[in-house]
């Protein structure tokens, strides 16, 4: 029988524990030898003493030894990944993925569905029509061999050990552990089999971990997960104060991924070229930055773009005709600002919500997603305003949820009478 | 639904939790729709930021009326009752009983059975050939009523809370908490139904919690506890560097009790005293030392504990021909000292886990005890020894064991060339 009692009590006063006993314990709790209670405990001890980058390595390492791990060898270029820590009006996938893919990189990316305050990639996947998005692994590796780029449902198969700890730590209150958030998202990305994974970490009010320190430490832990497995791993942190791209709902935001693809500006295009940057840098391309803004200003990244939806069954008339056939909402109303002035501040994760709410995601996970509605926020922290001008637009099912919505997103975005300044995109790179 | 996870997140974070709370938690726990892994979680983020008098007092609170409370109220004198937080060569129940009985005070002593390296008074009592330990809340208040003391086995219907949180935290590293150890013991003496209650709260190489600021920290929990609820509560901090009486095992144990209670000399006595005179000073009596003093030096205290003996069933002759009764081991024999010099220090919880390896005590619940066997121990901290002067005594079931035992004693008690101060018996006095 694994002494778990030993462990919890090392983590308790503050000592590292050794990974094989990591290990051990991950393996036991699986075979039910080691009690929820019993897991429970320790990640309680860990959150209150903390974890080191060792220790959540080992945590990753158990969790990808729980499951399937997707081989990627077989692929002829450099493979890569990314992984955002979930933001609102975030579609940096649809435009990262791309640019990506037609500077020769091969990224499988392995989704989930939106819950909380933010969006999900699957989601937004599936406002077009007919796009499929449960790939088995062969198809995800063919289809990355031939276009470059696959987004698909992660399996029930990979790290179910990362399922089954998080469903304990979310009803037990041990969810707010960088090392347990590092240890969970890296594991993902180490079962997913690329060689280069980079990630966007987001701060601000619209982030799961809005304060700057906390994110900082977050990304550090994650590239030490990455680095300890042998992977090439990078950390953006990126602003999340406001919504990153104007459109958050599903359809909006393919919308909106397919305007930037189109050469169209914002910190959407901004973001997504840093993060693409990054994952060229990492594997031979000095110029990164100069490479991204190629390939989305000529055209190749919204091919890529095509070859996907294509391969995975979608209508590329959603690229080309998005009108004729992405969902729209019945009542599309502008919101006019209140008052004149200077955008002083954007309450994100309220408009998240609210987004969610209207129906663009999910409360709990058995909610089904109206792709057609949400929100558009039309000014920047910074921006100058004239009382009446639109700031937002609120795509809604029906009249009365459009007032509601309106009168919420007048709540959230803050007008004041000082100029204010825009807030940078780009916090800090890490690894 | 109960929301334990606010309760926990609150004192994960260091917060208070409100009484109310508490009390809903144990009781959602005993309902089952609390689990065990909040229940652990909660209990491990409380060892790491601790836990307030107040909470403690609720978590007590909520164990008691989980249960059965013994009602002691019909009774005619001043109901007390005593706890030791557990030692080595502890029999001061045996004592102090029958000197607070012979001064007019109530006792009626719920005990439990020996587990790690401490021994168990139910265990020690068993030794007395017919004595019977499972009396009924009724047979406990009539024998209180007519000799002034009765001290039986706890019963399942007491504090079942306490009983199963217990063996949760045994299993999740949260057993060194203050708080909850002392919400466990205060809840057992107040279901136990005494108005007046003592702790003896050990510190020193044999106590659970051998540091003298934890030992004393607890002190002060139990008595805020008690007060909270309205008892009379006091705590002696006591000396287990070594072993308190000299007689380590639970025939000779009894024979040890019966020595001081004829009015044989030691620390045994002394704490004893103490610990009586403590009682009869929260229950009005000005010269508690004096009055315990007198009750043990006229025999009083003797016949006190012959009454109870007689009452519960017991052959007296344990008290009179000890040695026609008594069990008695195979094996006796001396253990000289390797050296001489002056006993510096005691193992004094290896002696105690010598003792029950020998068969005197439990290593698991299952476990049946020898009551023969056990140690003596001649000498105490300052002593000046001669080579080859009887500083132990083995009472062993074989040779072999008898062997084995003297040499772990010798590595116990270490001598050296300097000389030593004694210890002092009493370090503080709570409440």
């Amino acid at each position: 029988m694994f002494d778990a009692v030993s462990v919890i009590e090392s983590k308790r006063d503050g000592r590292e524990v050794p990974g094989d006993q990591i290990a051990g314990m991950v393996r036991a709790y699986l075979a039910d030898e080691v009690s929820d209670a019993q897991m429970a405990a320790f990640f309680m001890a860990g959150v209150l003493q903390g974890f080191t980058v060792a220790e959540a390595a080992a945590l990753a390492d158990a969790y990808v030894a729980s499951g399937e791990v997707v081989d990627l060898s077989s692929l002829r270029g450099p493979t890569v990944d990314k992984h955002s820590t979930g933001g609102v009006g975030d579609t940096t996938t649809f435009v990262v993925g791309p640019i990506v893919a037609a500077c020769g990189r091969q990224l499988a990316k392995l989704s989930g569905r939106g819950l909380g305050h933010t969006g999900g990639t699957l989601d937004k996947l599936q406002a077009i029509p007919g796009l499929r998005v449960d790939l088995s692994p062969a198809e995800v590796r063919d289809q990355v061999e031939s276009v470059g780029l696959a987004v698909a449902a992660a399996t029930a198969d990979i790290v179910p050990a990362d399922k089954r700890t998080y469903a304990l730590r979310d009803v037990t209150g041990t969810v707010p552990s960088r090392a347990l958030i590092a240890a969970s998202i890296m594991s993902k990305k180490l079962a997913g089999g690329a060689q280069t994974v980079v990630l966007d970490v987001k701060v601000g009010d619209g982030a799961f971990l809005p304060a700057p320190d906390v994110a900082r430490d977050l990304a550090e832990l994650c590239v030490g997960i990455g680095e300890a497995h042998g992977r090439r791993t990078s950390a953006v942190v990126t602003d999340m104060s406001q919504p990153l791209g104007r459109a958050i709902g599903n359809a909006l935001e393919v919308r909106e991924a397919v305007r930037i693809l189109q050469g169209g500006a914002g910190a959407l295009r901004d973001v997504s070229i840093a993060l693409a940057a990054r994952m060229l840098e990492l594997t031979g391309d000095e110029n990164g930055v100069a490479s991204a803004t190629a390939a989305l200003d000529d055209g190749r990244a919204l091919e890529a773009f095509r070859a996907m939806v294509t391969a995975q069954g979608g209508d590329v008339r959603a690229i080309d005709e998005p009108d004729a056939v992405l969902a729209s909402a019945p009542i599309i109303q502008d919101v006019p600002a209140p008052r004149a002035g200077n955008l002083a501040h954007v309450a994100c994760k309220d408009l998240g919500l609210l987004s969610v709410r209207m129906g663009a995601g999910r409360l709990s996970l058995d909610d089904v997603v109206d792709p057609a509605v949400g929100l558009e926020v039309l000014v920047r922290i910074g921006d100058e305003v004239e009382v009446g001008q639109p700031i937002a637009r609120v795509h809604a099912a029906d009249r009365a949820g459009a007032d509601a919505a309106a009168a919420k997103v007048i709540e959230a975005l803050v007008i004041g009478d000082d100029p204010v300044d825009a807030v940078p995109l780009l916090h800090a790179v890490v690894g």
